[in-house]
């Protein structure tokens, strides 16, 4: 690949596991593309890279796509030093983001990417992208797509602020280590796979949990955290035993006495 | 109509002005309505009526499917008690809905609205399907829609978050009375009708600013808030101007020195 050929990268939002959830323009975007990267099951979670590639069958008309499978690289658990163990996990994806599209667009081309949820909110693809750009010449694009925030409040039928207030996003890893945010009254939390809620005084909190939002297996509990935190706790670990794995997120509103 | 006859209300997100940010699910959601509700040109935004309009002749092939207008009751500006006016404008809203339901499904059925970004973020459809479930039996669902904060860090293609950081959304008035927020590092802002950000000092503090997202008048800047600050203000002033109105977006994220 010379320095002359170029790649247009589209990466596209796809919602959280129900195909409905991909938007008009992710569905022209991957046709627009002459390439679509999809990971192999390296994930761990094989009925996600399964769904990836069934929103290809289902929304790629175009016959002149490419529809490629790559292997997943694996982070090192055991390194100590995390950001450092992130980052050469990231590196390792763009060597073989960059393998491929030699390999399968040697004269250039668009470039799609599946992300789950939307690519701007927790998720490492664009990071990964800027890696690629070092690399050859690439334009970056992103189509927005359903976050598991939104597929949470639709599936509660509730609103994520109260009116003229603010609403802090977080991870399971802030919540455990900081504690309930400061000046916050409303706190989504995603990417926690330790159940923090079960560590915050309880007393007027209200919580809205999911797992498998948008899924047919989707679960929802809501209640006060006091009488629900258990019950959440239960249901995931017998979901996560059932299926393998669990996907979910939760959103907690305070009532200041 | 008695008290036996139902009515599913369907919240459908529509975006943020790109018809192609609608999902498939919410076209379907659409489609199986018996009654859609689209406000006629009350908003003062004459072409986010249009828009509305535009999208339910594009999208809604079910030949069963009526499309109804309504003219949006106004809120009384002039009513020193905002949290009141809004309250008796949300009844108003309500009983016109209810009016044209009983009017155009006298036997009930599936109704469904179209509502600007996603159902769940400051938007207050929710709050009024809530008064109308007083006045007769009702399910509500919700179809999530992309937000204008997803349509602002797609346009500029950034992630919303740091990684594993909180991030704040706050609205323009919570920005100009209580500055920035405590332990935020990265604070998204909506509704700001008169630039908040321009109240900061600026050192430290990078910007991502879009108006019209989504649509083909979309406007974006970005830079360190010290030196695009002004621009942004004279741009958005200039794009009102020329519109007639604007809606607008920014995400900022402030380094810790």
């Amino acid at each position: 690949m010379t320095a002359a050929v170029k790649v247009d990268l589209c990466l596209v939002g796809i919602g959280t596991g129900n195909p409905d959830h991909v938007t008009r323009q992710g569905v022209k975007a991957l046709n627009a593309a002459d390439l679509i990267l999809v990971p192999h099951k390296g994930e761990g979670k094989a009925d996600l890279a399964e769904l990836r590639l069934q929103l290809c069958q289902e929304l790629v008309t175009n016959p002149a796509t490419q529809v490629v499978q790559f292997d997943m690289p694996v982070r090192d658990a055991h390194d100590p030093d995390y950001p450092s163990a992130v980052n050469r996990w990231h590196d390792a994806i763009a060597e073989v983001w960059l393998a491929k599209i030699r390999a399968h667009l040697p004269q250039g081309g668009r470039v799609a990417l599946l992300v789950w949820g939307d690519p701007s909110l927790y998720d490492s693809t664009l990071r990964i992208a800027n890696r690629l750009a070092l690399q050859l010449p690439l334009t970056v694009s992103v189509v927005p797509g359903i976050t598991a925030l939104q597929a949470l409040t639709a599936a509660h039928a509730i609103a994520l602020n109260d009116i003229n207030s603010p609403v802090t996003i977080t991870t399971g890893r802030q919540l455990r280590d900081h504690g309930w945010p400061e000046s916050a009254d409303t706190v989504a939390v995603m990417l926690d796979g330790h159940c923090a809620f079960q560590h915050l005084p309880p007393e007027g909190i209200t919580i809205w949990w999911g797992a498998y939002l948008g899924m047919p297996q989707q679960l929802c509990i809501a209640g006060p955290l006091a009488e629900v935190c258990e019950r959440i706790q239960a249901e995931r670990q017998a979901a996560r035993a059932a299926h393998g794995w669990v996907m979910d997120i939760y959103l907690m509103r305070r009532v200041v006495a």
